[in-house]
């Protein structure tokens, strides 16, 4: 077939490129010469032109024992690229194509994605995360020949990465790559929970625990969804202020809660309960706080936080049998092949603000940067540009 | 007003009758004389024609100590009856009416029972269900002039009983006394379940912890939905034969289950996990296993049974964020005053099958019996007949 004829010069061979590279947990990123393999079949090899910094980054780059801490890493999940060669099979996307990679895949065959209920693809999902999800293996090393894990079927911290090809959304040439860049993950994540998961009704209540860029799309999700009320729970004061952007009308710091838990005060400045909770943290005491803070009846509460501590969600079985629920998802609940050239197109019909979740933007030299500004909560999401603009 | 007349001889009085009262936790009902005031405003004074026991009045029989337990008391909360005479401002039935006591009130003027989304009444709900709603006060006592307490707002084991208007739902004539008891707590807890909570779909695959008549009705309304596959879950082998009758499929005493869990059965039983799980037993770390043995992607857990050991329901974030959710109701999520007359037409259709949920029946005299029988689960729904036929 003629479009298996590689047009390009790089094609079918390794490229040698920057990668910032984590050795060990918690330790700054180094910037060194990597070598990527070329695709193999269903695998596609993208150059990576811009990349943002997630809290599950964090969460991982932090993660010092058990069975999915692995190093040395390349991270990074969220970003957008071109596509720079495909592996046999590969017809969904060409060279040249800009696509976002996205770490939960869409296999778009299995029950579950053939599902407009789920978008936990049961082939692909539950895997280590730390090769290709179809062999495990990776496709990088560093110049002295070690090999380096993937991360999330993405790592995106470095000029050149290969991806799956259900890792792979083709997108319009339209969106600027760093506004579609939000849509490779928490963004992304945050609206789906709003829209898809939770289902947000006009003229209703929202607590919001968090409000990172993942808290503050659900945000945006409420608004646009017309709530009446969207309450933010942050310890960190300074997130107040950006919070008013994305329609939060009233904020809890937890801090200053000293008479009565943040539940109790959700419950009186919401007549009973929020209609819908979401946890965008991580920590199961936040994801119960949440619970009790929703409404009895129909009170419907979502977990986004990734919760790495292996500590269980507990709640008491009277509380629930009041009418209440609580539901987990990932990525939001977005079908990433379907979904996000929707969120593309809302996007480009000005339905949807992007703009206000990039608070930072560096080259990728300062990637360090951006995970100090992350931890210390001065950023929402920091546009990492890979080359030269 | 004409009909504030009273029209027959007892209204307005005391009513002496018998009453099985339960003086101490766990020990046998002794059935004595006793005096049954008139109904206040907004009450009604029915005349028992036969009630049922369900699994709530031997947890609340047994239980000996914290907030909710009193004694001497009088249970009961399964029942039908016929309206004796009626307080002040109580329109909606009059004396001669058949109606169904329910616990769960419904008063058609909170923003609960206005909505379609709850059935957690918020002005009668959450109250300590051991005297009358509105005053907290009891309308029974003995002949030694001691006030007995009553049981979530019905109190049926006594010829005569005294309910709030919240608490009544008026049937049709048609249906027979003795089925339409079971519409009044177990039976109608457990179709609600499957079509309003859980809202199982055709060709879905249902696991059920617990074959009483709650995890019997959900089969039952499973079934009539058309789901595929019905696993029940029991430690006793003779829930298996009876569960035939209401569609259960497959069976799995978890007493056998000695190499891996049941959740892992169920999952291996349903190409991943059952679409719908019931926790219909009330012990948390059932409600777990239902919780796992849910599938991945959309799979949904309903807890029915009541935990009364103050042990929380403990889940893995990872797991519910794989796409699952958890949820609890009362009563099934049945709207009293809407929902009841909806399964009585049903049935009276014969749309639904009642008849098999009623394995015993007895007189009055013998209700003792009709709790050794349930606690060593040899029965499903035990008629007890009020008065002589
Ligand atoms: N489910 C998914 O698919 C998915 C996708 C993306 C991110 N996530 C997770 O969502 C969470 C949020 O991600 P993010 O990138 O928005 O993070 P972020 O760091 O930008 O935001 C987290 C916010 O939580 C606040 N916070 C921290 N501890 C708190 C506490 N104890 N009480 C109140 N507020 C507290 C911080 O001040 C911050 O504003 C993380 O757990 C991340 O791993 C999940
Ligand atoms: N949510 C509500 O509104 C509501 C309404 C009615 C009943 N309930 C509750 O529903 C539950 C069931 O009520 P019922 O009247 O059907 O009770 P039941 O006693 O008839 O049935 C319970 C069943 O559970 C089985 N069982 C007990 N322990 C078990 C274990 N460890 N593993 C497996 N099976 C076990 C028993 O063998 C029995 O078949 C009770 O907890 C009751 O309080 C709740
Ligand atoms: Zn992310
Ligand atoms: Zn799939
Ligand atoms: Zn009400
Ligand atoms: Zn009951």
């Amino acid at each position: 077939m003629a479009d298996k004829c590689p047009s390009n010069s790089t094609a079918e061979k390794p490229i040698r490129c920057k990668a910032a590279i984590c050795r060990n947990p918690g330790e700054a990123l180094v910037i060194e010469e990597i070598e990527v393999a070329p695709p193999k079949a269903w695998e596609v090899r993208i150059k990576v032109l811009c990349t943002s910094l997630c809290h599950t980054d964090v969460t991982f780059w932090k993660l010092n024992s058990g069975p999915v801490s692995f190093f040395p890493r390349i991270f990074g999940h969220e970003a957008v690229g071109v596509v720079e060669s495909v592996g046999e099979h590969v017809e969904e996307v060409k060279e040249g194509d800009i696509v976002l990679p996205v770490f939960h895949p869409d296999c778009g065959e299995c029950r579950d994605c053939k599902s407009s209920k789920s978008n936990i693809c049961c082939r692909f999902c539950n895997k280590l995360y730390n090769g290709m999800p179809r062999d495990g293996s990776s496709r990088f090393k560093d110049m002295k020949g070690e090999v380096l894990h993937h991360f999330l079927s993405v790592s995106s911290f470095a000029e050149y990465t290969v991806l799956d090809i259900t890792n792979v959304v083709k997108i319009s040439r339209e969106i600027p790559v760093d506004k579609a860049c939000l849509l490779s993950c928490g963004v992304a994540t945050g609206l789906g929970a709003a829209w898809k998961v939770a289902d947000v009704e006009e003229g209703s209540t929202v607590a919001i625990f968090g409000l990172g860029a993942v808290g503050l799309a659900v945000a945006e999700g409420a608004r646009l969804r017309g709530a009446s009320k969207i309450i933010g729970v942050d310890l960190n004061p300074e997130k107040f202020e950006a919070g008013k952007k994305f329609g939060v009308t009233d904020f809890i710091n937890p801090a200053s809660c000293i008479e009565k838990p943040v539940s109790q005060v959700i419950q009186q400045m919401t007549d009973g309960g929020a209609d819908y909770c979401f946890e965008c943290i991580g920590l199961a005491s936040l994801m119960q706080d949440a619970f009790y803070s929703s409404r009895p009846g129909w009170g419907k509460t979502v977990i986004l936080g990734v919760e790495m501590h292996g500590t269980p969600v507990s709640i008491s079985p009277y509380e629930i049998a009041l009418g209440r629920s609580i539901m987990g998802s990932m990525f939001g609940g977005v079908k990433s092949k379907s979904d996000i050239p929707i969120l593309v197109k809302k996007y480009l019909d000005r339905e949807l603000n992007l703009d206000g979740f990039i608070s930072h933007e560096m080259s990728f030299e300062d990637i360090n940067k951006a995970f100090d500004l992350l931890i210390h909560g001065r950023s929402l999401r920091c546009i990492i540009w890979m080359h030269e603009q």
